[in-house]
């Protein structure tokens, strides 16, 4: 029995057709459903909602490692709180315009910010609020109204705080499952230092904390620092972590900000130093999302539905009697057995014992990325041996004796494997931009520009020249590679040798 | 060193002052803070938030055990989907008010429903919206608005999901911590049924997992039907779980219902049976809250600070070493030992190596509630033991070895104190109604109503009469016990001999 036939038959489109087929994918895998009546709100299915609570665990182990304390805030921030933050973000963009330092200048002024991207309440029952509120688009503005609350003297530092919540924005662009959506399942960490350099370390251990989750996930990124034109509103700089999808575009998927004290000046947020004066403290935020789920899904599935990294499988295993005309009773049983043994071990497993052809079960597992599938049929019982078939390809049959063990060793192969094979697809993805000539404020290239790529190069230029990169490549600038050239190499355009290795990209 | 002083000098109020003690309690131990500038919304802080994500554990597991798929919903639910719940609404009342079976009549005319108690949101950015949304304040709509897609034939059945969500209520009466709140920490599961019988087997694992989860919680409830008036909107029948406060007040806690067919009339959910007819599905729900924590708060608190059940305590134990003037350096090295052996054995440990004074660290954890406190000092050492004192009351020493058995123990013995001084003080509130004689419209009883008391009696009256108790109590009809008299008792007001035991209380 052959299941790829049984997928094309049900419809699910080839991954290159990766527009078909990561919509199709979403919902075929009972991940979540699109058909709620809110534009960009899907409702989370079981088998899609444990596999993000996974994710979640995995963050949750890594904040308790790093000593962050979880808090959850109001969803709901009122309207005046918002113009601290609007007042901040016009300061900043001010002192970008005129290059000066931002603690030169004073808050004044009309506000602006993102009052264009959120859902407000102004009613509730029959009666109109006197105070508007919003839905949270982010936390900031919420968090910092407490902060001076809890911060008194440097004791209170490091203040290291993280939620997951939902989050809203009022998306005008296109919604994609997971990608793009209206209602966010979010992560955000804030915390609070005594001066810049610790600030410095928290973006080090946040770095970290990344590379430990994608390890997990199986998802090769890229590091880099934004452009000031892209930088968080609020920010000093802002690190950002991008997956390179199948059709070569990236997707931001964590970002780290280093916001020096420019929020705290805006909210107040000052501690008691040792000799008993008022400074201001020096804050970080980390964030991430439901994306991560989205990169899992587009990183690693297939043509015959997702594979599911096994640190965050919600059916690690699937256990399949094969049963035989004559009596099955013993297949049953030792199915049972087995299936005991591995939950005792604290495995993620399910024995599919409905009464349809093992083809039908396989497509169904496939298609849900099920890391591993035992079979185990009369043969197997008499051999006492079973069959491990892995998703990412291969079978192979073993002895029922340490089966934990196996199973173990099997689930790391198939992490390995994953490893192996988005690594493959990440550096295919990355090239050297070829060399170009300028003309006028054409880019006149060596070789073409290939569409679905991203593109490294030595860059030491200034604003107007990236731009006019930009231009001429049809590519974004995703910023300054945390991992520098170790030799100087010409800046693209100036020649000027530089060990600035920036990225460009065409990012959702 | 006394404790009692310094709590009293840090000015707790005694908690006999319960509408003084409580407010306190919860920020002081830090649960929450209720300095966030709206009403009714507190911040979680991470003790508080830490504690209900363990009671949600407990739920989880339950929920898993019981086959339950765990879904998540948007928050937003546009206005015209409404319409069909305040259809149903409406029409129950008709349907009740002229005593006829509800599916006899149809659902037309002006819906009525609970449009006050609702968040809107008529304006995104700086747009005026097409279709009004509202905020859950529960998910009966959102869901049953999926639930047709979701079930097509009787193999689809019992569908049984739930969520733990945020969910909102426009409170106007006097907003409490984690009893009445604008935001809800909210539990709810729904299942979909072939028929009322089965949907009335899911009402009986319902209040078996109330039952167990009471007893992780050592709370002793009051299980009633809840009186046709007091029904939740759109339900058969209430079955509403209480808790009997210090104060005498019974809180709702959890309420489970049944809907028989009632919603799957107006949202048309139904299944293909094995004859290939469409039929209706018989649904019930199942919703608890943030109270649950606030029940503990209030049940297990004393004038020392809070009391945590073992099982959903962040802390269980909490290592102190004693230091002395001399080299304390074994004693620091063998606290840290015996909280790394307790926390590999999957005990919740903290060690408070801090640099202040013991009774500081003593009042810190015990506002805090942590059930077990082991003390280590040189002399402990020297006899290889160590002094372990129960948050309940009993302080005794054990030897080092076989240390995670002994902390076991102790918290069971902690779990079982909790559970017998609850139910001592449930027990205390509840009495058998004193006899009364009915003079016009007033009642006339043998002896005083008690302040603060839950009072049972048989009854078999009807709506007039118990109104007229109602008001010559001044108490409520909690409804009916589940646990009905074992032989027929003369009722309170006809003398008719019944077992229906009635309970009457003040609600919070």
């Amino acid at each position: 029995m052959s299941e790829t036939p049984a997928a094309a038959k049900r419809g699910i489109p080839p991954k290159s057709d990766f527009r078909e087929w990561y919509p199709f994918i979403v919902e075929a895998a009972e991940l979540v459903d699109k058909r709620y009546p809110i534009k960009g709100m899907d409702v989370w299915r079981p088998y899609g909602w444990k596999t993000m609570r996974l994710i979640d665990d995995v963050t949750h182990q890594e904040m308790e490692r790093t000593d962050h304390g979880e808090v959850n805030f109001p969803l709901l921030i009122p309207e005046d709180l918002l113009e601290k933050e609007n007042r901040l973000v016009s300061l900043l963009k001010t002192a970008r315009e005129k290059g000066v330092d931002p603690s030169e200048l004073r808050m004044e002024g009309e506000p602006e910010g993102f009052a264009n991207e959120v859902y407000w309440i102004r009613h509730a029952g029959e009666a109109e609020l006197d105070k508007a509120m919003f839905l949270r688009p982010t936390s900031e503005t919420a968090m910092y109204t407490m902060f001076p609350l809890w911060i008194r003297s440097h004791a209170d530092l490091p203040l290291k705080t993280y939620q997951i919540v939902n989050t809203f924005r009022y998306e005008t662009k296109q919604t994609r499952s997971f990608i793009r959506v209206r209602e966010i399942h979010f992560f955000e960490a804030h915390t609070a230092h005594i001066d810049e350099a610790d600030a410095t370390r928290q973006i080090e251990e946040d770095l970290e904390i990344v590379e430990n989750l994608m390890n997990e996930l199986k998802l090769p990124v890229l590091v880099t620092k934004r452009p000031v034109w892209d930088t968080f509103p609020g920010a000093w700089y802002t690190i950002a972590i991008d997956v390179v999808m199948p059709d070569g575009r990236t997707l931001q998927v964590a970002s780290v900000h280093h916001y020096r004290d420019q929020w705290a000046r805006a909210f107040d947020i000052t501690y008691e130093d040792a000799s008993g004066s008022q400074q201001y403290v020096h804050q970080t935020t980390y964030g991430m999302s439901e994306r991560l789920l989205g990169a899992i899904v587009a990183s690693h599935g297939d043509d015959r539905g997702l594979v599911m990294p096994p640190s965050v499988a919600p059916v690690q295993v699937v256990v399949i009697p094969i049963i035989s005309k004559g009596d099955s009773s013993d297949v049953i049983s030792e199915s049972e057995r087995i299936t005991s043994e591995l939950k005792a071990a604290g495995i993620r497993v399910r024995l599919d014992s409905r009464d349809i052809r093992p083809g039908q079960k396989y497509y169904d597992w496939e298609i849900k990325g099920v890391p591993l599938r035992m079979e185990i049929g009369p043969r197997d019982l008499a051999n006492n041996s079973v069959m491990c078939v892995r998703r990412t390809g291969g079978k192979q049959s073993h002895s029922m004796d340490n089966l934990v063990d196996t199973v173990r060793s099997e689930l790391d192969i198939v992490g390995e494997e994953m490893k192996q094979q988005s690594s493959d697809h990440f550096n295919s993805r990355i090239k050297t931009l070829p060399a170009f000539m300028v003309d006028g404020t054409d880019l006149i290239f060596d070789q073409a520009i290939e569409k679905g790529m991203v593109y490294e190069m030595a860059f030491d230029g200034n604003d107007a020249e990236a731009e006019m990169i930009e231009k001429g490549t049809d590519l974004s600038f995703l910023g300054d590679s945390t991992e520098a050239y170790k030799k100087k190499v010409p800046c693209a355009i100036t020649g000027k040798p530089t060990t600035r290795r920036v990225f460009l990209a065409k990012p959702y």
